[in-house]
């Protein structure tokens, strides 16, 4: 791609760092900037700099913060003995949406995956058995995707903490809400026929 | 979607601007600067600052350029007599990329469109007939996109520049190289075969 212009070219290149942008998209999000108010392209450079410079991860769960501890964390109407160990700060977002936790998080940042070059020190798992070691948990939930990386995360983290008091979990897996019983793959349905739960306590949900 | 961050609620809400960027997109591409080398991030803020506060459009053919008379403009191996008209800069860098064109470009930034709201005022039509009436043009080249807007504007062009001496042209349009017959178009089909060419003619291509 020839550029009639060093900045254009610039610009272009540095967007095209991002995962799923080409050069291409790259282009036309640039050129879209320069049709928009010069407003919009410096309250975005001015955005992205300071999260970059200034954003934190909580010191206790390792979500992203603004504060040294995050207001969940620091929250006096959330169970702290009751931890939801999650992969991603996402993962944080979506249990949030559903408003059906009331207890803390840990994340992770990733899964062991010895492929990516992934072990368990690149990971926040240390921290997490600091926490069992000292008898302020009482039950770890297990949310991870259930891949061989993630079952392998989970397996990793239990060996670590089975010999202390703590009651481990890990979340439901079944048919989706709404989804069709003939669509549903072998493994997801099989679980969920094991798993069955007493009718009575299905209405309560 | 709730945050845990408000910097990082800003930096994807900014950049959720983007054409074609949604939340989940942004939120997937913000993390993304996050757990890469901050200078990544500063790079690209740097770069989208700059282009946008000192990008220059060519004050002869309106392309992007980092100065006054773009490189185009300037070079003294172009002809200057032969201007090919076109929406867009990369309509400029997809025909410069041919490098089968030697004259010069005059780009109008975009097609006369009443139901976008863009009468011929908000083009750069009226320094293009500028040269033409000052007589420094031979051939014009209507290379828009062949839509109905692209007709209108080419239209346009040619009923306010038909009085004085200018040649004017428009691209061929036919069958792709490479192209099946059979899967072409009517309307492009026939005008293949109405603007069909010597066949010598297309052994020097």
């Amino acid at each position: 791609m020839e550029f009639s212009s060093k900045l254009l070219e610039r610009a272009v290149n540095e967007m095209s760092q991002l995962p799923g942008i080409g050069k291409r998209t790259a282009l036309r999000l640039v050129l879209h900037m320069l049709r928009q108010p010069k407003e919009q392209t410096l309250a975005l450079s001015e955005a992205l700099k300071v999260m970059r410079n200034d954003v934190k991860f909580c010191k206790s769960c390792h979500n992203i913060s603004d504060v040294d501890l995050c207001e969940i964390c620091s929250s006096l109407n959330r169970n702290s003995e009751l931890i939801c160990v999650v992969e991603d700060i996402r993962d944080v977002m979506a249990i949030e949406n559903t408003s059906s936790f009331k207890g803390l998080y840990h994340v992770l940042g990733g899964k062991i995956s010895p492929m990516d070059g992934i072990g368990p020190h690149d990971l926040n798992i240390e921290s997490l058995v600091t926490k069992v070691k000292e008898g302020k948990v009482k039950e770890l939930i297990f949310a991870l995707s259930s891949t061989m990386e993630g079952d392998t995360t989970n397996f990793y983290i239990y060996k670590q903490i089975q010999d202390y008091k703590v009651y481990t979990s890990t979340i439901a897996r079944g048919i989706s809400v709404g989804d069709e019983l003939e669509y549903a793959d072998e493994i997801t349905l099989g679980r969920s026929i094991v798993n069955r739960i007493p009718f009575e306590s299905s209405l309560k949900l």
